[in-house]
């Protein structure tokens, strides 16, 4: 087996775990924030400012890989963690999310997705086997199976149809990946905003014995309320002797949901782009630099913050170098806004562990303010 | 007193010289080159990996401080030093060439120079005593007096009375410095490609007895046969005492000659500006990484460069950062450049101590190939 989960502890006041995950490339600590390195890195930083803040695990996208650079070029390369310089764990999506954004460029039938691509308009075919055969040449620790994602809102008939589809290509995808031994392949549970469709979806998935599960469909412009609905009931399906994702999840509000439901890892792009666009997550809530007040405001982006950039620079400065898109602004910003979501994720196993999660969550919100 | 220069020792093949200048931010070994910071940052990268790659002294420009954030911000922050988290020695610029460049938007008179800001179109009125008042508000350890630098070509009678104004600026700059036991004011030695004005311009601002001196009004486009004759010429008539600066030249051919004339620091944004270009300056000559023959190119920028992009990744991850515009690529060869420039500049002042920088001229162009 390419990976180890081991729960540690069940939180005695939430549905929450504290547990761990061994894979060839390290250990990651759970609940765990993912960091996003969608092109084989993580947009502004290097492996040693993403080790410095204490990242585990990074997600890279299989699909733009795919297009750029190419995975054969990464495989030959010696694979991605070689390729990107990063040697700790690396997780890799299946592509199917980013090929059904493509929305009028792809058509999908039983056997996988056509598309154009939207670099060149060169037309390609992704289905389980290539997204394996993409994945397998990236070599990541963790792989997901390939899947339909549906939009929201979906009949329930079309979400049905969907997620059975999923399953055949779950098992489509688990014969079709060459290294089980060395990289662990994850199954996406579907259904919808539907409770028996997420139960079909669970059933049928956990009898092809994954070494772990994510949820995914969720986060897809559904209200708030009605995601953590789903999430709630359908983490308790999902096996507890194997580590659980939910795909798409990177702010606050929604992290303590995950982690209260059970949820092991979570993963967003949001940090990292919003950082890039001047906003700062802090402690207090957010803070966008451009915002004229901090001007010649010369403390720190947050003062409970150990992060470099709260180390080293005032607001004032940050807030100029955003207002003059340098180069050092995005780079302090993701910096800080990855670190804030690691502590964040830190301070949850410690909750955990001392059995008060939903003591400290209530803690946060009481700083951070609530956020809709 | 606020800066104190040695002079080493003389380089027995050139016009070459070993020295060292004190300031109150730290020693500085010439010749040096230093990389330029515009706004307060040198972009894509931090003061730290500036040490790394051991940058001695940074340029930073008075002109576009003063339009943002405003020179009366840095002030407030505790100086461009404090602000921007750079405790080693800093040049900044007297304004004067950015405000020439306006072009259209500016007006000359005795008085100074008025012009709208690209920025907002505001009115703003540039004098000796403005670009001191700045300067002094940033703190810098080397200032730069306010000079008015004629274009290429320009007839003789314009240079003639452009650097009669010159002196005068200088006189009224050096009168208008609050600081100078703190920070020290340079004289800038225009005559564009006139010899006698040349001289007339070096005796008039020696005789007000300036710290430190610079040639001004080289490299506005004049061609590099001419240049070169005009840098022979002019640093001789420049103190053996004092350091000499020469402005905006930053390519290996041009430090070549500015050292073996006698020069001790430089400075220019082009190899950061290229950087973010895609281009590497490598001891084989500049490269594109844009090029696709480097799409499978698994070798470091350089085999002879130690810097941290050579130590860590190949030519083909560089290219695919920079082809899919990732700030790592621009932060990888941005570091990579500099690095280049800092090697250049210390095997020159070990080729100084040795008595042959004309040898080691010659082999560094084997490998280089010639520049036009």
């Amino acid at each position: 087996m390419a990976i180890k989960y081991e729960l540690i502890k069940e939180c005695k006041q939430s549905g929450a775990r504290l547990g761990r995950i061994t894979t060839p490339h390290g250990v990651i600590e759970t609940p765990i924030f993912m960091p996003v390195g969608t092109k084989a890195t993580v947009k502004a930083m290097t492996p040693e400012e993403l080790k410095e803040i204490e990242t585990q695990i990074l997600l890279s996208n299989t699909f733009h890989l795919y297009l750029r650079p190419g995975h054969e070029l990464i495989e030959k390369a010696g694979g991605l963690h070689k390729f990107m310089n990063w040697d700790g764990p690396i997780l890799t999506d299946s592509g199917g999310f980013q090929v059904f954004s493509l929305d009028k460029l792809r058509e999908i039938t039983e056997e996988g997705v056509e598309f154009r691509s939207f670099v060149d308009g060169s037309k390609h075919f992704f289905t389980p086997e290539k997204s394996m055969e993409v994945q397998n040449a990236l070599g990541s620790d963790i792989m997901m199976a390939f899947d339909e994602c549906p939009p929201y809102p979906a009949d329930k008939e079309y979400v049905r149809k969907s997620l059975e589809m999923t399953t055949r290509w779950a098992k489509r995808s688990k014969d079709a990946h060459k290294n089980p031994e060395t990289q662990a392949l994850f199954g996406i549970i579907q259904g919808g905003m539907f409770r028996d469709l997420r139960e079909q979806s669970a059933k049928e998935l956990i009898e092809l014995d994954f070494p772990g599960y994510a949820i995914g469909g969720l986060s897809v412009g559904e209200p708030k309320e009605l995601m953590i609905e789903v999430l709630k009931y359908t983490t308790p399906m999902m096996p507890k002797d194997k580590p659980r994702y939910l795909m798409g999840v990177g702010t606050p509000d929604y992290i303590f949901e995950a982690a209260i439901s059970g949820i092991d890892m979570f993963d967003c792009v949001l940090p990292t782009r919003i950082a890039r666009n001047g906003t700062a997550m802090t402690s207090q809530g957010r803070i966008n630099l451009k915002n004229a007040k901090f001007f010649d405001d010369f403390t720190p982006l947050d003062d409970e913050c150990d992060c470099y950039a709260c180390r080293n620079y005032t607001k004032s400065y940050i807030r100029h170098l955003v207002k003059e898109n340098e180069i050092l602004g995005a780079r302090l910003l993701t910096i800080h806004n990855l670190n804030f979501l690691l502590r964040l994720s830190e301070n949850i196993r410690e909750a955990i562990k001392n059995d008060r999660l939903l003591d400290y969550k209530e803690e946060f919100y009481k700083k951070y303010g609530y956020i809709k």
